[in-house]
């Protein structure tokens, strides 16, 4: 996979992509919290919600560093999460597109 | 310390005390994160809220667990955090009180 040349643009395409979807996923992460904390009247809501943020944390941290060697993984995995659509890849080259497809639907 | 006798009245006096300081404690901690939660925008105050989380639950973690053998120093050190009042531990013995009194002046 990582003979695969990606042009300037598309390595563009790809940073925007990987920042769109970091966008959704915090985004989400956020209003999530901030809706469960609302909520929140006993101790053990609050340790669970330490516990969530303990996973996502865990999660988050270094998935949104950008490589192009592993990009096309780190797309279908972010597709098959519901964060990106192979709409906001538009712009890649056919092959890797074609490979994104294919490792969604394994 | 340890030899002065606790009655049981004392003894329920002391845990009833031990009850209310948790409560004011863990409903001051809820309150704050309610607060804080309601106000996150940036994943940064996430993990700012996750770090503080992280705190509290170490601290509280056992803090309530009642021994009558350490009870004047914990009495003190939560008369000094604020979470009690020499008030809220009328019907101790004097001897007790004047101990835990003379631990908060410390």
């Amino acid at each position: 996979m990582s003979k695969i040349q990606w042009s300037q643009t598309e390595d563009q395409i790809a940073k925007q992509a990987f920042q769109t979807a970091y966008k959704r996923e915090t985004s989400t992460l956020i209003a999530n919290v901030r809706d469960r904390a609302g909520s929140i009247t006993e101790l053990e809501d609050l340790w669970y919600l330490h516990d969530l943020l303990s996973t996502k944390r865990y999660e988050i941290d270094g998935k949104y560093d950008y490589d192009s060697s592993t990009a096309v993984f780190d797309f279908a995995k972010l597709i098959k999460e519901g964060w990106l659509s192979l709409e906001d890849l538009k712009g890649l080259n056919a092959e890797i597109l074609s490979k994104i497809s294919a490792l969604v639907r394994m």
